[in-house]
């Protein structure tokens, strides 16, 4: 089977993309003034710097659709028009995406692009975005269907000639790992939306947890490589409880840094959710981590798994280049547990020396020979680089 | 979009199937033999009469292709020949089933049905089957050729005039629910194997645990009703540590009593895997609990869901006829937990009374108003029916 990199001979999304979506902290308020607030920020914060390079609206930047059929901006929210937003962003060296759906209407209710797959790319491509999340909400739910209609939108924006990151948004209810790369997605959603909470079931209520979204990607690894990922959603770090997908919630320090290092282990896209323009200390700081981002973005591009489950108590790892792994050690547990990294469980031999360091703290911790062990806190992730 | 019922309109599985397999405890060491005296047994432990009706024999049944492309039984195994097993199982009242894979081999290597349908459903139909179970070892990934290649035996069951249970076995990789039933399954696998391990993530080694079984179920229950079912896989309980997926281990009497309280209000077909000619008392127990059965068999054929999820703590319900509901209480935890049932999350109105049973203590409860709490045991699941 040929993989995402060779179907899509575009050299886009060699690594995972990180960026920034609107979606999770301002919903349908989206501005023109929002957008160019955020894009100073992407620069001012270290974001860009970092690697976060993709600017994304989601949902309701729309007007209604002109009389020969083209989408149009919400002019209020938008006074100088969509190029003018995406030449502002790109004038801060940032990518910009848009949001459009496969269905007749958007998951908001505004214009989808069910009929419209041509003019709607040729629309995109003149605004110049650099990526299309495409969303599913107001479409038939049959596989046939939803594979026929990103297939047919994933051409029309190939066809347009502009290099666009195709993110698949179906929620991975049809098994999009099996199709996606094919249709010309470049990510695609393994889980329904993740909300702000640490362990919500896929089906309770409108939105999973961090750990259910982690479990749903166990299993697609094999799917997953350069120019193709299983996108567990967005992060929710920084998330206040009034936000978007706020909830009326947010998650601890240990559960937002969780979630950030099993989003970097699992090789997932990284799209931040939180207004950057006041990000608290901590978010920075979890954002920011360039250690665990590097784990992110290994050129490998392996999908990190499971190798050892004690009850609560999880030992996770990713193969780095270089011979390097890195190993998270999970503990869902409300009480603080030991953790311990076997060698044979990391298929490591017998008496093999890896020197290791943990990517939260910063610090080397020596050298190991069998096996490393440290107490966890509850919902902590451990987060470690081996390198023989 | 058409029920399975209104697909099939055949009367088959209307409720979740129930019955015995030989994998789990056999393997490839099944007989003639072993076979009669489970037919015997499962008359006289009493579970033909709790409803297990499908006595199925798995992989490693099969001698040679004939010269003229039939299938074969391994006649040291079955002297008399496969029709006379289906006889004796057929003379005891039981329904009788059988395995082949869609593709060149089965996973044991045994001659898959792949270019030998119609002569496969032929020689099955002639032996009298009355449920296939369809594996895919040695076949291509891709969902095209998977769907291709269920629809085409689902066909050739189906030309042969014969009522067969079609059981789809792909392992849930390729959204089987989402095609299955009109490819003419009933039921379909929506996970890996089940070992007999509590816990055992996807992608962890060969086999999965019965928790990351039941989360694979979540998300799935629209798809599920009369006439076809998400299956989970065969149940565990009963294994010993050196049956063929023993796997060295047993789960305790909490973890057994768990997994057939969720499957039954998963609505999961109801296939045993222990070697029901020798049965432990607590393995009997769990088996034959006939006030768990009927939540499983209720002819809504609802798949149940998790309503609330606090850290460890679970409640799940399945609506049942005549306004009644099984309620389940899952502590996933490794300590005792206090575990709340409260109306809103069950969405009964404030105020309803509700009468209450335990289906495992099999003692009436009382009548409860707004909310029913119990202490749960690690591990434990308390199944509760309440009734208005």
């Amino acid at each position: 089977m040929p993989t995402p990199a060779e179907l899509h001979q575009d050299g886009l999304a060699l690594t995972p993309p990180m960026g920034w979506n609107s979606w999770n902290s301002f919903g349908g308020n989206i501005s023109q003034q929002a957008i160019f607030e955020t894009a100073d920020a992407m620069v001012a914060t270290g974001l860009k710097a970092a690697g976060y390079e993709y600017l994304v609206i989601d949902d309701v930047w729309h007007g209604c659709r002109s009389e020969d059929g083209f989408l149009q901006e919400d002019r209020k929210k938008f006074p100088d028009g969509m190029k003018a937003v995406a030449d502002y962003v790109h004038s801060k060296g940032l990518k910009y995406g848009m949001y459009s759906d496969a269905g007749v209407k958007t998951c908001a209710g505004k214009p989808g692009s069910f009929g419209f797959e041509k003019q709607d790319a040729q629309q995109f491509a003149k605004w110049e975005i650099d990526f299309l999340k495409y969303d599913y909400c107001y479409a038939p739910d049959d596989w046939q269907t939803a594979i026929g209609l990103y297939n047919r939108m994933g051409g029309e924006l190939r066809a347009t000639g502009r290099k666009i990151v195709f993110s698949v948004c179906e929620w991975g209810v049809r098994s999009p790992w099996l199709w996606a790369a094919q249709a010309g997605g470049h990510l695609w959603r393994a889980t329904f939306d993740v909300v702000n909470k640490w362990d919500a079931p896929q089906n309770c209520n409108k939105g999973i947890g961090i750990l259910t979204a982690i479990d749903r990607m166990s299993g697609l690894e094999k799917f997953a490589g350069p120019g193709g990922w299983n996108d567990p959603d967005m992060l929710t770090i920084g998330l206040k409880p009034n936000d978007n997908v706020g909830i009326g919630k947010t998650c601890n320090e240990h559960e937002q840094r969780t979630q950030f290092s099993m989003w970097c282990l699992l090789a997932a896209p990284l799209m931040i959710g939180c207004d950057i323009r006041n990000m608290s200390p901590l978010s920075r700081e979890i954002l920011l981590n360039t250690e665990a981002i590097a784990v992110n973005q290994d050129p490998l591009g392996k999908q990190g798994v499971c190798v050892s489950r004690v009850g609560p108590m999880e030992v996770w790892k990713k193969p780095l280049t270089g011979d390097r792994l890195a190993v998270a050690l999970l503990n869902r547990d409300e009480h603080e547990q030991p953790i311990a990294a076997a060698w044979p469980d990391l298929e490591l031999p017998e008496g093999q020396a890896m020197k290791l360091r943990d990517l939260w703290s910063h610090k080397d911790l020596g050298q190991f020979k069998d096996s490393f062990s440290k107490s966890v806190q509850p919902h902590e992730c451990v987060l470690l680089l081996m390198t023989p």
